[in-house]
């Protein structure tokens, strides 16, 4: 691991920034890594009251070597940005490893590069999977060739670490863990909608449905833009 | 909880974003919360090639309800920072919480709010305590009354999690847990001293003993500067 790697993790306002966070501070302490934070325009982005300035263009980074594209509330407004859209798809061409953490895969699938795919996203979410002809997956972190997708926000950590592990040997993930004393201990057992007490799990799903009905029907309306033919 | 909370994240530069950014992902999901990331002047933060902007202006926070100290290379350049320390000690004042993740409990017993409470620190750096007063744990959340400290960087989000069961109840941080899916998988064992593989720890250990021998003689001149009698 001589040569330099660039890691990419482009964002857009509404990004849930724990996504993204999580990885970077893993990805920053890979020796002779160049870790992108990027967006269009290279313009600041604000995520839950957080704003990320400084950033780099996105079309203006000419190569990566990972891809890591991050989720939050914003993902389909993001997808449905043309300009946004053609990055991903410009710069998956590059990598060796096209990744996303939470609904990042979403706007994976609709660059068109999880078709046939295993893959993942936040559980919430996860039923949107086939729509992209992506074969669905509920655990945590899920490898696919060179494709890698993580679980919600959270999972980002964990992926990062086992990306880290395929990037430059075990030994390296494990003391980076060490370094960040990745170590967790939640203080409840409720991560997973197969472990979280019934009650909570279908309050927060039925949340999560009734907040996301629009981006849904954004979702569809761009598949369904997307496999209407060209009229000349 | 119907009344507003103020929860203030102070940082600096050089703070690792990930103490702050953990927590802070966790708090914004509490009703009726003001989650307010400050600096001094209000002015850009840098942190391990991350930029944070339009941050509050710590000195113009009346207030809060919750005070949460994020650790960092930058920690000690921070609490030898006149200005930057008399601010968390006068929000200390009006704050039921006093708390910190990772190295910030330096600052915290630099602000002098450890003497006699039982607190960690990011595991590196925990013999530093006693300096203060405070008495050494190795827990990766401690509680002493009114003061929470949690260990290295990743703690962050266990802590925040056991803080919103104490200010909202248990359902609430069991659903957040639940929106952020916090079911960690960390790859390896090896995110504690005690279960990482021997090699690895010596020679972190090391690494970080060598990379901190200034910041350490700054902390010993901070003290003893402290403990010297003024002259008239």
């Amino acid at each position: 691991m001589s040569a330099e790697l660039t890691i990419v993790l482009p964002i857009y306002d509404g990004v849930t920034h724990l996504d993204f966070t999580g990885p970077h501070q893993v990805f920053v302490r890979l020796p002779n890594a160049k870790v992108l934070v990027a967006s269009l325009g290279g313009q600041p982005v604000c995520a839950d009251g957080l704003q990320f300035s400084a950033l780099a263009n996105l079309e203006e980074i000419a190569v990566c070597d990972v891809l890591c594209v991050p989720g939050g509330a914003g993902c389909v407004a993001a997808l449905e940005d043309e300009r946004f859209l053609k990055q991903i798809s410009r710069l998956s061409q590059s990598a060796r490893y096209i990744t996303s953490v939470c609904t990042g895969s979403l706007i994976l699938g609709a660059a068109g590069l999880l078709a046939g795919k295993h893959a993942t996203s936040h559980w919430a979410f996860r039923d949107l999977l086939p729509l992209f002809g992506a074969i669905r997956s509920d655990e945590r972190v899920v490898r696919d060739g060179y494709v890698i997708t993580a679980g919600g926000v959270t999972a980002g950590i964990d992926f990062s670490l086992t990306l880290i592990a395929e990037l430059a040997g075990k030994d390296l993930a494990q003391s980076i863990q060490l370094g960040l004393e990745y170590a967790p201990d939640p203080p409840f057992a409720s991560g997973r909608p197969e472990e979280a007490p019934a009650a909570i799990y279908a309050a927060l799903r039925d949340k999560i449905a009734a907040e996301s009905v629009e981006r849904r029907a954004h979702l569809h309306a761009f598949l369904e833009k997307k496999s209407r033919p060209r009229t000349a």
